[in-house]
């Protein structure tokens, strides 16, 4: 039987697949590869590299999920390393160019590459970064699976890369509508956030050696922990506390963020109040009565119940697809698992 | 032996692997898959299809290169049509990006991405056409292609890609540098231009049938070819007249390019001049007194005939890979190759 992985060991495993898809990028362009390595929390934005311990490289929910995975499905984790380094490159590529759109300017408490290098170099770091996570990918050759295989797992990622970017495009029209349905939200981050997720489980689980039928119940696991994962984020924004996640309360109403809870919220009211809730997220900034009065209106609509209980729904799904993906009990990797759903579903950051 | 192609018959032989792969696009976000297909010449910016013949999608260099060396190291061009598709795509998805970073209003006389929906969805516009890329590639498996020799093809794939982003790096950064040296542009260029038809002719011989050393001078033949098609076209941007560029005569001048002629001047010049040159180049505009002053000051200095030199100096280099690439001088595509390099070198747009 395979060894658990406990997660303080993502880092030695991925990091010298990253490092070595990375090395690609080191040429006559030194800045290209800086604004990468920036990104990655691995050099300052002098390109002075970093103490390791003391930078934050985000929290590899992803490389985790692909490697505990290929163990619940009979390999060892390892196996999975290049995919899961690929994977983390891949989420980074989003984000560079996630951030350059949002116009947000700060990333794990440093500011963002475009703040620092501008748009236009923000943009090349990025693009730098996806082509750099299919070198990732190509090195699973070097760990002896099959080149079939391989090509397989390489299709169904440029798929999933591009229903992240579908996501995003809806995303941002939604920003400019009134008439975003709860459905059409889960619909756009079923490609913006639960992709990558669904994707990490089910690929993770072939090359544990998972055949097509298990595979898929691999990849119904995470889709229901990816669109789970979202929607508790969601709720956090509005209901979470300073101490829970690190950013003042009420922070997605604030940010006038179309999250999942106005949506509901919007989708339940009718009449007076939501021309008063339009007024509120076409103002220029809710004032912290605004944000009061946001906050009450969820309230009366009872929409944090309702939030609360689609967030158990899909971390419910998630249970039972890994119970049947995985029903060895004794597997290691699937008790972490699913005491990882319980903590994603009870987590406060 | 395998039949030559006509250069008519390059869209009929890449349109469905093309088609095949922006397939993948069509989906909830009706917009990416709209933006990506108007890039590319096939509808109007209302999505309505734009008649076969009447737009214009582009040279199609690239393709019609990887085919027909395909085709001199021995194989039909239709093996390496996937690979063709791949290129025109990845080729595509730079110039959304390009356009967004250089803030091009116009391409192919119709107005840009960006300038359509904005520089947000235009990133994800480009980035899904570099997704669609490699799904174009990964087409090789129907042909029949060995998966090892395919995985080959995709980790070259993404290493060139990383090449012409560094190459866009390097660009960018010029435009506030006053030291750049001729040698340092043509190591630009290498990047941003060359790089992708040294693997286009690399990657359709290697399909082709060559074995590495064989392939290799095919790479030889397509980086030369791709330095001395650039060079020209810095030439054309200053010396090329309005009936042959369907630009401004000294387009590259009122547009204030660091092309490689201005580079070659200003290594030449010292003192008083380059002073003068600084101030016309630092100006909001040149005008027609300006771009006479530049015209005659590389006339002072024998630029044209440094820059026809070294255009010619390429090309030689090019023609002599490719008699080596492919020594039987009854080859077909041989024939068509040779007298591309004749073309190019004395083209005039």
């Amino acid at each position: 039987m395979p060894g658990t992985i406990p997660a303080l060991d993502v880092d030695t495993l991925i990091t010298p697949h990253m490092s070595a898809a990375m090395s690609a990028l080191k040429g006559p362009a030194s800045l290209l590869n800086g604004m990468a390595e920036y990104h990655l929390g691995w050099v300052d934005s002098t390109f002075t590299p970093v103490p390791h311990g003391s930078n934050d490289k985000g929290k590899r929910i992803r490389p985790l999920l692909a490697m505990l995975c290929c163990e619940a499905a009979g390999g060892g984790a390892d196996r999975a390393a290049p995919l899961a380094a690929a994977l983390e490159l891949l989420h980074n590529f989003t984000l560079v160019h996630d951030d350059i759109q949002d116009h947000s300017p700060t990333r794990r408490h440093r500011p963002t590459v475009w703040a620092l290098w501008g748009n236009a170099q923000a943009i090349n770091a990025g693009d730098a970064l996806f082509a750099a996570a299919h070198l990732a990918l190509l090195r699973l050759r070097d760990g002896g699976s099959d080149s079939g295989l391989i090509l397989d797992l390489l299709e169904a990622f440029d798929r999933m890369t591009i229903d992240i970017v579908a996501g995003q495009v809806q995303d941002l029209s939604f920003e400019t509508r009134r008439n975003v349905m709860p459905e059409d939200y889960v619909q756009m981050i079923t490609g913006k956030t639960a992709a990558i997720v669904e994707y990490a489980a089910w690929a993770g689980a072939v090359l544990g050696g998972a055949k097509a039928e298990h595979a898929s119940r691999f990849k119904e696991f995470g889709l229901a922990l990816g669109l789970g994962f979202q929607i508790q984020d969601d709720l956090l924004g509005i209901w979470g506390t300073i101490a829970e996640t690190g950013k003042a309360a009420a922070d997605d109403i604030r940010r006038k963020k179309q999250s999942y809870p106005i949506l509901l919220l919007r989708f339940a009211m009718n009449g007076d109040s939501i021309v008063e809730l339009d007024q509120l997220y076409e103002s220029a900034e809710i004032d912290i009565a605004g944000i009061n009065r946001v906050l009450a209106l969820l309230d009366e609509y009872h929409v944090r119940g309702q939030v609360e209980e689609r967030v158990r729904f899909h971390h419910d799904q998630a249970k039972q697809a890994l119970v049947l993906a995985c029903p060895d009990e004794y597997n290691p990797a699937r008790a972490i698992l699913l005491n990882r759903i319980e903590a994603l579903a009870l987590r406060s950051s």
